[in-house]
Parts: C-alpha cells; structure tokens; sequence
C-alpha cells in the first residue's frame, strides 16, 4: 500500500516557498512534454509564479533566509566532531548562490517584459480562455516546431535560475533538520511542539483512508485526520510519522 | 509546412459553444493520462465549465438552436434530389439528442454539489494552489489507484453527456455548411460578408509566419493578419483558405 507524503508549512513565507517549489516543478515537468495541452500547465505555472511575484518581494525574503543558515553553518567551523571538508563544500555552495541571488534581477521582470507572455498572460485566466480565437499568438505558438518550443521554453525557465538554486538550496537544509520519528494520532488527533519550525513532514498510509488537516505556527501544531469517505474527523487511532523542520 | 487552422465565432454564444467543446476536450484528454500532474488539466476544466454553467442557461441556448436545425431539415422532407434515407436518419438522431437533453438536469447541477469536488473548487484558483496543504482531499484522492481515479473521472465526465452530444452535433451541422474558398488577403487584410453566420473557419500556411485577427458579427468580419515575431500588421500577400458557417 502507497506511503502519503505530506508537508505542511508553519509560517506564511514557507507557504509561498513550497508553492514557489511546486510551480517551478510543474514549469519543468510541462515544458519536457511534446504534447501541446502540457503547454496550458506551463503557462499556468508561468503566470502564477509571476502573481506570486508581485505580490511579495521573494528575492530578499530568500537572501535573507539563507543569510541565516550561511550564519548558523559558519558557526560551526572548526568545531570539533563536525566533518570540516563537509562543511567548507556546503559554505561555498551557499556563497556561490547567494551571489548569483544578490546579482539577479527583480524576479520575473524580464518575463513580465516580455511581449508575447504579456499578450497571452491577460487572457488566460478566462474560464477556456485558452481557444485560438481568444489567444491567436498563443494558438500560433503551439503550431511552430516542438525544438521552437523547447527554445523559447527553456529561454523562460532559465530566468528561473537564481531563485530556483537559492529556493532549493533553503528547503534542502531546512528539511535535512527533522527526522521522521514514529507517532500515533489518538482518535485521528495528534498535538505536537516545535521551536521555530518552518516545516512539518508527514509519511503514513494510504490504507487508513484519512488525510490530515494540519493547523499551527512555529511553535505548536495541531494534526487532524479526516476519513476521506465520510468527510468526517477520523475516530480511529493513526500510527504516522513526522519530521520537524527548522 | 504545417497548416494553421482556425475558427472564430461570429456571436457570443458560439464563442461559448467553443469554448466548452475545447473543455470537454481537455477534460477526456487529461483523464485518460496516467500522469497525476494531468489531473491538474482534468479539474481546470471541470471547473471553468462548472464556471461558465453558472453565467449562461447554456442547456436552453443549446435546445433552442438545436430545434432550429431540426425544423431546417424537417422542410427538407420530401423535396426532390435530397437524399431521404440519410436525411431521417439525421432527424432521428436529431431527434434522439434532443430528447436526451431536455431530460437532462441544468447543467452541472450534480457536480456542484458533489462534496469533494466543492471542496477543492474552492482554493482552485489561488496561484500554485494545488499544493497538498492547500488541498489536502485532492492530495489524498491524487494518490488513489490509476483505476479508482479513471473511474471517478469517467463517472464525472458521463454528468455531460446530453451537453457534450448536443454540442457536437450542432457544431458538426453548423461545420458542415462551409466549404473552403482559396481567398488572398491584400496588404494581410482581408473584408467578407456573411449571413447569419455563426462560425468563420480559415485554413493558411505557416510559413507566411502570420496569425489573425478577426473582428465582425454575423454579418460581415474583417481579418488582419499579424506578423507573429514583430506583432505588426502584415503587408504581405497572404494565400488563404476561408469556411463560411451558418
């Protein structure tokens, strides 16, 4: 039986970086695909990444956490029982790509630029919005030669780049701090503490029928599982496990 | 070189008729596919047809049309050089469409309020919102058997079948009164007159690297050509292939 993997954000900034996460795979993911309805999920992820964007100011929030995990590893050189080369490689790998954030441009500026996204970018929002008499340049575009496509695809995603490693990079270290530990949800309810954690993982299986629905901040965290039958709060006890990340 | 086809609407209500048929489209084609990152595709399209269902009496347009032709080939009946086997079988399947759809409930009534879909349908839209936190039912249901989701899919798709038969055959009659006429476009801009018409359908190279924009109504329309990569209106000469549909 299949193991769900869960993961919950404890803040709001982690919120965004975990869909930030998942949009940039699904822009990788869609771009891959010949097949040209792939591209709708592309565009999708696209003009998404470009709302999140606009909406908060992504680059220096990144800098500034990765600011502090640069901090917390530095303080770790030359103590004893920490593995020094391990620990020099890490610290450049963090170096390089904080540069290449602080150098970076505003994110997606240059796509929000960009003519033909522009063009395709208002429209296609509309419930079917994406019909060739509704988005004629779009409709143009997915008739040119798939390696044309690839092109210009791979063209978009590279302007990813920066904030793709630095985002990576964040949510690599941040997960690498919890290990799964086993746990049991009591009548499918399970509370649990935490100091300054950004995220929560879980693992559990499919065979129990339920999902969770998590609440909580940094510090405390409610799991509530659900039977997905009934809808209904979970009366059964639920072996899981979890990881607290900081 | 490939062939761009095209169709443009000549009235509003066409212009949704499009639309939902390019829906039903994704939604059959993103159910079919294995892949979980389709279902993405599958639900955005149930949803923008549950979207559009909301804003027009879409089931009373589509009887009243499909009366119209009904009571256009009725007067067929018994006139000389037409050919009468076909055209009663026409009518019964006319007939038989018809039925079916006046017997259907309003459009995605049941879908509504089916609880897992109105559940989900809810956070759809948030940028990147198709994370497991945001939908953690869709993140549950995304992990069932391949069998078990094509299953629920189908069982949602069958909801539009009245819908999707009509739809077909009235846009399969309306399709079927055009014939391609080679037309050139002087300067890229080209002027026809119509009657009633409901749907325009061009044929044209890609090589001329033009897409078109149509403006008009039932009437008349105007088309100018676009030069895809300067986006300005082309001056070329362009050779092409124009279905006029009532």
């Amino acid at each position: 039986m299949t193991t769900h993997k869960f993961e919950h954000p404890l803040n709001e900034k982690t919120r965004i970086y975990l869909r930030v996460e998942a949009l940039l795979a699904q822009l990788l993911n869609a771009s891959q695909h010949p097949d040209g309805i792939q591209y709708q999920l592309f565009f999708r992820a696209l003009f998404d990444l470009l709302d999140i964007f606009e909406q908060i100011q992504l680059k220096s929030e990144l800098a500034k956490d990765i600011e502090k995990q640069r901090q917390m590893y530095r303080s770790w050189l030359n103590v004893e029982g920490v593995d020094q080369v391990t620990l020099r490689t890490l610290l450049q790998d963090i170096d390089g790509i904080h540069r290449s954030l602080m150098n970076a441009e505003r994110f997606g500026l240059s796509l929000k630029n960009d003519r033909f996204l522009s063009t395709i970018r208002q429209r296609f929002n509309l419930p079917g919005g994406a019909c060739c008499f509704d988005l004629p340049a779009l409709h143009y575009w997915l008739h040119l030669p798939t390696e044309v496509k690839l092109k210009d695809a791979n063209q978009w995603i590279a302007n990813f780049k920066a904030l793709s490693d630095a985002l990576h990079l964040w949510l690599r270290l941040t997960r690498e701090t919890g290990d799964y530990q086993p746990q049991t949800a009591k009548n499918g309810f399970y509370q649990g503490e935490a100091t300054d954690a950004h995220i929560i993982r879980l693992a559990f299986s499919m065979k129990d029928g339920v999902y969770p629905m998590i609440s909580g901040h940094k510090n405390r965290f409610a799991i509530k599982f659900l039977d997905f039958e009934s809808n209904q709060a979970s009366t059964q006890d639920i072996a899981f496990k979890i990881a607290v990340c900081n």
